[in-house]
């Protein structure tokens, strides 16, 4: 058995999702999963059933199929996720059916006639709400973070090497962290002096300009057709695949799977051009679709605060892994590679 | 249908594999499947049977399950491929099983039982084998680029942009490139120059020093216990979600899935620890594992020469999609975000 341990002492690191085993590890180099084990219980932030959307798939047999989004917390992609809200509430997708599923992409649902009334006061939401600006002077307490004001900035910490090898860098974009639970990435006031606008004082410098949520896996966007339409957020989709971060700032992110994504992930390629099914018999029915105050027999959720010392400690390694298992630690992470942990609240 | 098409326009652009349908685009940007479509013949680079390993599972219904691996290439991870051949040659995974199915990382398989003898005839590989020193002085020949120096080197074209933002950085190691259609990560000379070593010339700089290749979708790994063992083939995985990066050198990688990746990817996950399967019913039957020119109406195929214009063409346009989607070209990719493209070659 000791070949199925040692590849599950890696494996055990990508864990996302409740329920993850644990692996033994070195005490002094706790794994991943470890650090999250240990967290303090003020460490966890409840998600509030008002912040969830649970869609009901036809069970597989007898096993029934739920999915628990967690919608995207403001200020972020608030225009789309008020109208899922509409949606919910008009019982919109009930009846609808995932339609499409392309290997190492995306799984996409809703009304698949297109024929289907949407509710008349949704909103259409303009591509200026892809980013969200940060305003210099806007109070810490507007993020949410507790007035921590390093919560918003890089938050991971820089790896203690002596080289200037630049760990940590992202191809897509300036920087990255973790805001209200989510993955944010972020240009700074930094990059806009670089290029030619009026100075700033050094205190200014890196504090964030421009943030926008980004495509990894279990992420949940909004399908739309060509720019300037943005969508209206009944067409939905989530990353199944390796992180498409392409896709940041040209379509809106609403949320993530936070629970049953296997039920998505898992189905059938569609044999269709770009992984569309292409008889109605593929099509997978969704029963319903709530917002989570309305759905029968949810249990409470809560996620590790991305603001918290255990979570810094986590994130640290996830990108230098000293348990037993591992030779050589990365000594950086990408954006995508540090799954914020979720869990069910114990009863 | 416009909303289908508008996010299929997106979505066409993740198609690793043949036959992905494309789209239309303005002629002046081509779409990164367009550009692989007008890439010339002698771009193409076929890749011989001999460095094929064909995976037969089970058929499902009466639908075969055939799963098509790419061997890496020398210099690369050869102990370990030359005890794969071997292991094929014996027919030692004929009768064995995929075990284990972890949503967002990891499909394995190997002998469940673990009592199945192994070829007496296989070689412990050194953990030193997880890289491949660049030796000053070696001739590209020797890396089989045709002489081409920036073939070894960082292959992606600085993005045209006026700012210093560090776009193409990988927070994992300094540089990367593709080598022999393979995704490679490296050091080069210069981090070590910075890390106090002699002084050598500015030509040298830039000069690769280790490279290794990296975890990207569809690669495939060698199972393995606890360091110094490295494993010996016979227990095989793939990957199935985000890039596991911090994998890499630390597990030996020997190829990637080419096609089928969807009899891998779509199993239903395991609901024992990590994704094994918890009942002998749920593991999926191997009928046989073979060499390519040892099995059954085996189609030709080739990958893009990832030496060639139209490679650095597609990369770039990966990068920076300009195609009529797209709002925002990201100026940047991440070495698994730009998959070499593989097809079935025309008869």
């Amino acid at each position: 058995m000791i070949k199925k341990l040692a590849l599950l002492t890696c494996a055990a690191s990508l864990a996302a999702f409740p329920l993850a085993a644990q692996e033994p590890a070195k005490p002094e180099y706790p794994s991943p999963p470890e650090i999250v084990a240990k967290a303090k219980a003020d460490e966890w932030v409840a998600i509030a059933p008002s912040d969830l959307m649970v869609m009901d798939l036809a069970p597989l047999g007898n096993k029934p199929r739920r999915v628990v989004i967690q919608l995207m917390p403001a200020p972020f992609s608030q225009g789309w996720v008020g109208n899922m809200r509409k949606l919910a509430a008009a019982k919109f997708w009930d009846g609808t059916s995932v339609n499409r599923v392309q290997d190492n992409y995306v799984v996409q649902w809703g009304d698949a006639t297109e024929k289907k009334a949407l509710p008349n006061t949704l909103k259409a939401v303009a591509e200026s709400e892809y980013v969200t600006a940060f305003k210099i002077g806007m109070t810490n307490q507007a993020w949410g973070v507790g007035g921590k004001r390093e919560a918003v900035m890089e938050l991971l910490p820089r790896p203690p090497m002596g080289d200037n090898i630049p760990h940590f860098e992202d191809p897509y974009t300036r920087s990255f962290s973790f805001i209200k639970g989510f993955p944010i990435a972020m240009t700074s006031v930094s990059d806009y002096v670089r290029q030619g606008s009026a100075p700033v004082s050094l205190k200014l410098m890196n504090f964030p300009k421009e943030l926008w949520p980004t495509h990894c896996y279990a992420m949940v966007g909004v399908g739309r057709n060509l720019s300037p339409d943005t969508g209206t957020g009944a067409e939905l989709y989530t990353v199944i695949g390796h992180a498409p971060r392409h896709l940041d700032r040209n379509i809106a992110l609403v949320g993530r799977v936070i629970e049953g994504i296997e039920h998505l992930s898992s189905l059938p390629r569609g044999t269709g051009a770009l992984g569309f099914y292409e008889t109605e018999a593929e099509r997978v029915p969704i029963l319903s679709v709530r917002i989570g105050k309305d759905a029968a027999e949810l249990p409470a959720y809560e996620h590790l605060s991305t603001e918290s010392a255990s979570f810094a400690a986590y994130a640290d390694a996830r990108a230098n892994r000293r348990d037993p298992f591992f030779i050589l630690p990365a000594g950086g992470a990408d954006i995508c590679n540090i799954p914020v942990p979720v869990r069910r609240k114990a009863q």
